[in-house]
């Protein structure tokens, strides 16, 4: 019996038998070519990208309306990628600077692009990686003339154990066979994990070796709920998962239950919840989990992948259609929040050797300042058809947040100016997530409607953590004690004024978290939405003193690991936490 | 006329005429070898690092004593460069596996190891690419069979414009002819700037394109104290700097008679000033500077361009020089503060995406225990020569904290069981410069003796922003209503404890900001030495029901830019500062 530990991508439990799906780059060839066979090398590359074209429509009409809103996008955008023409224009061109096989300058320019890509601050941007990769994969196979298993073809119930999930792969694959996932790569954002949440199909992702350790035929417990998987269980482990797989299904049915009444404490405090989403197409499943509007609507998927920035048509309909879906309740779209690395041809930035330190967010739309007035453009215009809320993101101090008014302002009166109607009294609010944003709070209150706190950046400032560096990913603890009192000081400055205040970042969809935040006031919480039902249970369960007087005995402890401890304890023994 | 500004690097004001030094390295030649050749190769490198290695001997031996001790120990650091096997071995390595000419495998393997250590998080580490750029060159010089341009040969006094000046060349130049530099490259903590603050040379760094502009012989003011450079001043401007500069001089000659006082209030509150330094021949210039005592002795230069870790023995020799040359007055020694980049053989990692927020600092030491072990037995062992403080840097709660002082109390107990004397009473401090520490200063405060706050980084995660990274170094702000904020927090939560509270950063050294931080509370100024007898003259002028007026004044204030505006007003007028 072997344990591993990963994370926590997919919730569930599974028990089943391991399929293990390999899908690596064989060695790519690399010789000199002439300048006479440079034409036979365009055409092989002609050939290899409209037969990849020709597998991707493939998958979509043969799974026709079955697939999912996520899904289309990705397949959406692999055919984008695979018919831009500079795409193309710059592999021949390297080729023809080069004389080196079409294989080889492929493979070397995904090589750079994925570098470039995998140092972005932003972790969505980093996980797009798989996009490109999935993409080159396709042509490559059949420039090298290889067919690539499918996954569409498993005909019995397996674990999927595998190296890396190309997103067009798991589009493809047979869902109803795979029990859960268990892979090497990936971490909470990626295409994979959100597939399978969407899919409700378990998943450990981040395990590293998982992929090259088993052959295949094992049985395998995987443990989606606490990132765990176990390989060749004893009896005794398998009979008390077994056991936790019936009671785990027994909650997910009584959670669902709770999709209609509203999150209110034992004592009448209304508290909101909602869903965070990427894309237009998350919207069905906020619905699905009984939230009360979306609290993070990222824009960023649309400036993503494309080689020209999206117009103001292209926006507001994306905005606009949001917005219907929601039929009338609220939606918090925040404005683009990009890093330093080059998101289209039109926003460019210098390597940076601190990006999360660097050019990002409302850094880059204050400098890019048309392309933010655009996007308010289509922000404004959008607000008719729904109950929108606008977001800047990264704010650091009062100066920034006058300046991006200012540009709203100027916005607002073009289209006055121009008699577009738009809504007058759209709720402006701002993201918290820069330390020196939280502790002026009390000035920030007075010039807007509400606050999102995001945990994951400020906890990063906060304790001064990249956590995506595995050497010092330890000290990132939402729990510490000084991340607590700015939180504090959060809620309280803007409660002092009359605003609310929501959170976005991970913390808000922790249920270990939740009592400790009711206490401390948090009037919002938004998350992924497949979060939203288990802590509307912990908030019903329990009254306003009782999580106030959690709250206060946390903020008189010293360390994160005693408020970890002891909280979670706490939220274990009163809510059988799974 | 043209006036152009940079990086006020070393105060003064000099008017004179521009002398341009170009030094630039030839296109390096590039051609492959045959495996018969790679002996002559062999040799040819051989004796162009013995050649480079007699011209620094023939700069030591020619300057005899007249040598500083910063410039002793850049030389020994190249010889020691010059001389270490690994560098040439490493060398021959690869080009025995690329079969090209040896110019330009040791170019190319310079520019890879310049690259590594710019992404350095510190700016020390950074800087110190220029050793070895500085070596290279030398080296090349003699493949290439160039003879190097000597600044030593200056025979009229001129202004030194030049695009990058090699540590070697700036000990070796004619310091009584150089009048003042103006440079292309360079930042306040690079080897040109500390070298013409300790020969009082004024200096204007960071100009970018200077040195290509001009062709020498143009006449020119340099205003170290405000980074301001102009070429072909009109007769009112040069006399109106003639003016400056007399002022200056007399105003120098002032702040020297202040060296014997104390910094004392007007109404008797007594402050302590006291100098950072780098190096141990630093000292010098703290006893120079009317200081009392060290604030900050960085230990890194111990650790840096070294094929081993320093000893035991070697750390206890250096500190021991330093705490005796002090003779009793207090220096507060800093344990080792490097970055996630290669320091030595012996500390490694891997490339990280954003250093800054990386294993650093505490981090590495609480990795690498041994290090740190051998570092503190080294300290505890030279406390008995003078008046040891030691201190912890970017600790970021109290776990580590905790840890430390374990470490430490282990090696005080060993040193005990062998009767190694040691000063048992030795003040333990933490650097504060992480937001998590300074928003639970409360806690921290009950174990330490002191805290010394760091801005530099302080702001830096405060403010979510890399001052390297020109995008967005704007946001870099010391008067940030959140910075001030979180100074305020540590003083109080100190005093409260009974602890003091000094500052190392550079804000500390800022004359504009010396009557804020006296306001507030602050016991302790730590700073370049240079620096010392200015802020000493504004401590002795006002009284500290004044500072606590202005500073109170500045905590109601909105937005750095409000708060910079007003102090900068208030601060010129009152104390007519350069």
């Amino acid at each position: 019996m072997t344990e591993l530990n990963g994370i926590a991508a997919s919730p569930g439990i599974a028990i089943g038998t391991v399929y293990v799906y390999r899908d690596d780059i064989p060695r790519i060839p690399r010789y000199r070519i002439s300048e006479e066979q440079l034409e036979t090398e365009r055409t092989r590359l002609e050939e290899a990208v409209a037969r990849a074209g020709s597998d991707i429509e493939a998958i979509q009409s043969e799974n026709g309306d079955d697939l999912e809103g996520d899904e289309r996008t990705i397949l959406d955008s692999h055919l984008l990628m695979l018919r831009d023409p500079s795409f193309l224009d710059s592999l021949k061109h390297r080729m023809e600077q080069e004389l080196l096989n079409i294989e080889w300058i492929l493979s070397r320019t995904v090589k750079e692009m994925m570098n470039k890509l995998s140092t972005a601050g932003d972790a969505y941007l980093r996980e797009r990686t798989s996009d490109i990769l999935d993409v080159a994969k396709r042509i490559l196979n059949h420039l090298l003339d290889r067919s690539r298993p499918e996954l569409a073809d498993l005909d019995e119930e397996v674990v999927l154990v595998t190296h890396d999930l190309m997103p067009s792969d798991a589009v493809a694959m047979n869902k109803r066979m795979v029990q859960a996932i268990a892979m090497d790569a990936g971490g909470k954002t990626s295409h994979t994990a959100i597939l399978a949440r969407s899919f409700e199909i378990p998943a450990v992702l981040g395990l590293e070796t998982i992929s090259r350790t088993l052959s295949g035929g094992e049985k395998i417990i995987v443990d989606g709920n606490h990132g765990v998987v176990i390989v060749d269980p004893d009896a005794a482990t398998l009979q008390r998962y077994a056991r936790l797989q019936g009671e785990w299904q027994e909650h997910e049915v009584q959670l669902m239950r709770l999709n209609a009444l509203p999150a209110e404490t034992t004592d009448g405090k209304l508290i909101s919840l909602k869903g965070n989403i990427e894309v237009p197409e998350e919207v069905e499943g906020v619905g699905n989990h009984g939230a009360d509007g979306i609290g993070l609507y990222r824009s960023e998927f649309l400036f993503l992948g494309t080689a020209q920035l999206p117009s103001e048509e292209q926006q507001y309909r994306a905005y606009y259609r949001v917005l219907e879906a929601m039929a009338g309740k609220p939606v918090t779209i925040r404005t683009l929040d990009v890093g330093g690395d080059k998101v289209s041809e039109q926003i460019r930035a210098r390597d940076e050797k601190n990006p999360i330190l660097g050019w990002r967010a409302i850094r880059v739309c204050l400098s890019e300042v048309e392309v933010f007035r655009t996007q308010l453009r289509a922000l404004l215009r959008a607000s008719v058809h729904g109950q929108l809320r606008i977001m800047f993101p990264m704010i650091s101090g009062v100066m920034e947040l006058t300046r991006a008014m200012e540009i709203l302002d100027e916005v607002r009166q073009e289209l006055r100016d121009q008699e577009i109607p738009f809504n007058e009294d759209i709720p402006v609010g701002i993201m918290i997530e820069v330390p020196s944003a939280a502790l002026t709070t009390d000035i920030l209150a007075k010039k807007v409607d509400f606050f999102s706190i995001g945990t994951n950046d400020l906890i990063q400032y906060t304790v001064a953590v990249d956590r995506g560096n595995e050497r010092v990913a330890y000290l990132y603890e939402p729990f510490h004690p000084g991340v607590l009192r700015l939180i504090k000081i959060v809620i309280d400055s803007a409660h002092a004024e009359g605003i609310s205040v929501a959170m976005c970042g991970e913390m808000a969809g922790d249920p270990v978290a939740s009592m400790v935040l009711l206490g401390l006031g948090l009037d919002e919480f938004s998350m992924s939405s497949a979060g939203i039902p288990e802590v509307k249970r912990i908030i019903r369960s329990v009254s306003m003193a009782e999580a106030e007087e959690l709250a206060g005995n946390v903020m008189e402890m010293r360390s994160s690991a005693e408020i970890d401890r002891e909280v979670r304890t706490y939220m274990q023994e009163r809510f059988a936490l799974f």
